[in-house]
């Protein structure tokens, strides 16, 4: 059959050509396919089932911080755009402009949402009068769109799913703890649910958001030595608040303005999740994140009572919380266990007639395929510590070719050589200066990524222009 | 205080003037806020949990038939919207048009999706090929946008929440079945979940959706005796196969066009909440859908004791499952009441000194506020049993309403005379000539909701033109 073969046909390997494997692995895996509406992609159900445990996950943990959401218009009319004078300028060159609605041209046009800090604003004016009113923790989840000339699925599209946070307080110290709370929500996430390691830190003036005070950022590494901005998180101040007349009368009855934040991910994370974990056979996806989890695959299948046994293991790992499937279709074992490879299931329990006469399986890790013989009576108990352990290893291993690509630079020398040469992070000093940055996206083709928190001496002096320094940053080419 | 007041002020008398009532309601209960975005709502964190609740609630439903989510593109290119003549024809009055994309015209303008149909006969004609590929069973969660003239919140508004979905078969009968199957699954929801009954039953030609070969819909009746289309669920049999070439082989090896459907319920269903159970004191959610069920509201609580035994009782009524808030705040008891009627929560307990010392507290029920003391130590069994009969009562009460809110005619004077007189629907027997309807919307004001499929033989004759009868059709005032 032609579709057999085109799925077990290799994909191209991630060392020869890793933009070409990682778009093979997005075909291949069936996450989304391209659509006639040029720089948007849709989203198959293997790729939407992975959005819905993200958001799921997410979701939990913002509500659990006090978080509700809301739904906000998809248009903002472009006075109402141009109010906060940053905003505009950062968002207004990558905007899909309304023009007429029905038969007639709109007396004003209107952008799609490229972010909706100014629709959130202009609720908050109307809806905050006293201290009583505040916080507001408002998120929500929808798609927006930022006209990109050149896209990549998940990582850059005119169109993508996210959440966007937006929150409003009555003081700068509250706003300021709001934004790196949510920083942490998403490291932790990151961490605990993708095994993605990620480097927190601030964002230099040069790379913060249109608007904001400050930006936060974790950072993670790709398989292939580049950067990506996983989560953003951002401290606006009272900027916002005086562009839109957001006050409160405060206890002591004078009129302040709020402190505002907002923060998002997106569906970027799904090609986070293929560029960490993913290998030469396909998708590898964490056990945490997996819609499908367990692959039950029956080994000669029509011989008696292998798939009533096939049937009972699902019911046995169903009833222990697993997400299983059996795939009991007419293909060969061999196919399937490529297609399985293919979409990342963490697992397969592969079982024909002589294991289960000495009624055993044999379950084989996504990750290593490394094959574990299992008491069929102890599947239920033993595969949800298998996947534990495969989620804690692929975050343990995600960490270690982390470090080990993550280099340290004292001059220019040194940061064009490890540019040139060695793919991921570069840790070096910073005087501060933006004409440093822009030599370094220039000369050397690198951007700051961010200003860890943990800030490390590793000399006194900028790795660009020699003055003194004031900050460690890593620096490094991102996605 | 300038905001308690506003709260406990009255709201309009629904019999005074229901849409303003209905505007009260909204505005009041905080479902809602109006933008600056014309013809568009902020949904507010009381509005969305419901849409949260709905979306789960029916989710959980859909995929229990099979159906995978997944996401489409929100844009339409012009030349995609127009390949299927009698859609294009329906919709391209009523969209919004996007004509730039950053600082550039496009070279070929878009629409902001009203329906997705072509976008994913679109993606379907790229992705069948052979019988093993069908059925195609997706949905997505999305928002769209229709520009119309005059808007109300949740009951029309220039964009709103739904989900749609788009199948694909091999057969005629499966996809009629498909249709069949959503359209009880939307009636299901909306009895068990919303406490709303429905008629179900299929559209006249007139009122079909653009490009359907059959519209199904469930109706249902509001206080105001107007009907509202609650769910429609469309077979579009191959004719937009047929315009979008989407072809399969099937198993004898013979090229087939695929047989289609689509169906979809919205953020209107909100609306049908409040115009169903609410009352002049505002909202009345069904236990079922309310995203809180139960407001503990402690009397005299600065007396030892009080907000520790409320906080017990709150904790107990978690533990049973019920999602329950206790109102603390400084407010009086008598302001709290107010609030719980106005956000609708199904139930209050209330408990001051006496009763603790008793051991006892009130319970009350939102729709007939009918207070029941329950001891303390029973309250978390009795108030699930609680909640269910007041689903019931619901149920019941809307029904029995509808159905003394039905009317029979078998002329035009009869007809003419309860449409004036006696909002609600009425059945009356119909030749099957659109002309008929259209006389009946022109001389009478009322549209054709649906041919129930549940016929009864009134008489043998057509309402209108006294010709031979074809159908029993519900007619009505529609929102």
């Amino acid at each position: 059959m032609a579709k057999e073969k085109k799925l077990v046909e290799a994909i191209t390997s991630m060392d020869e050509d890793f933009a070409q494997w990682y778009t093979d692995v997005v075909k291949k895996a069936e996450l989304i396919d391209y659509t006639s509406v040029k720089g948007c992609m849709a989203i198959k159900p293997a790729g939407y089932a992975i959005w819905e445990n993200i958001q799921h996950e997410l979701d939990r943990r913002f509500k659990e911080t006090g978080v509700q959401n809301v739904y906000m218009p998809m248009f903002i009319p472009e006075s109402l755009l141009q109010k906060e004078k940053d905003h505009v300028e950062g968002f207004a060159p990558e905007v899909a402009w309304v023009t007429h609605g029905g038969l007639e041209p709109l007396q004003e046009r209107m952008c799609v949402r490229p972010t909706s800090e100014t629709l959130f604003c202009d609720f908050y004016a109307r809806d905050i009068q006293s201290y009583r009113d505040l916080p507001k923790v408002y998120n929500q989840w929808c798609s927006v769109v930022r006209w990109e000339k050149t896209t990549r699925p998940f990582l850059r599209s005119r169109e993508f799913l996210w959440q966007e946070g937006h929150t409003a307080h009555a003081t700068a110290e509250e706003a300021e703890e709001r934004t790196i709370q949510m920083l942490n929500v998403y490291a932790d996430f990151c961490e605990e649910v993708l095994a993605i390691p990620v480097i927190k830190g601030r964002k230099t003036d040069k790379e913060k958001f249109a608007g904001a005070e400050a930006t936060y950022t974790i950072e993670s590494l790709m398989h292939d030595g580049k950067a990506l901005q996983s989560g953003t998180s951002h401290n606006f101040g009272d900027g916002f608040a005086k562009a839109f007349d957001i006050q409160f009368t405060d206890r002591d009855n004078k009129l302040k303005y709020v402190h505002q934040t907002s923060w998002g991910m997106t569906t970027r994370m799904i090609g986070a999740i293929i560029m960490v974990h993913g290998d030469n056979s396909g998708l590898v996806l964490p056990p945490r994140i997996a819609p499908v989890q367990v692959d039950i695959i029956p080994i000669q299948q029509k011989k008696p009572g292998i798939l009533e046994k096939a049937a009972e293991i699902e019911a046995a790992l169903k009833e222990a919380g697993l997400r299983v499937k059996t795939d009991d279709s007419d293909r060969s074992p061999g196919w399937k266990f490529s297609e399985q490879e293919m979409r990342g299931i963490p697992v397969r329990v592969e079982m024909g007639p002589k294991d289960m006469e000495a009624g055993q399986a044999v379950v084989v890790r996504r990750d290593t395929r490394e094959k574990i013989t299992v008491a069929i009576e102890n599947l239920a108990a033993e595969i949800p510590q298998i996947l534990d352990t495969m989620q804690k290893d692929m975050l343990e291993r995600a960490r270690t070719h982390r470090d080990a690509h993550t280099y340290v630079a004292h001059n220019m020398e040194e940061i064009k050589d490890i540019a040139d040469n060695k793919p991921g992070f570069i840790k070096a000093m910073w005087c501060g200066d933006q004409a440093c940055e822009d030599r370094l996206k220039d000369e050397v083709g690198i951007t700051s990524r961010c200003m860890p928190f943990k800030q490390e001496q590793l000399s006194d002096v900028c790795v660009c222009c020699g003055k003194p320094a004031k900050k460690m940053v890593y620096w490094g080419k991102a996605y």
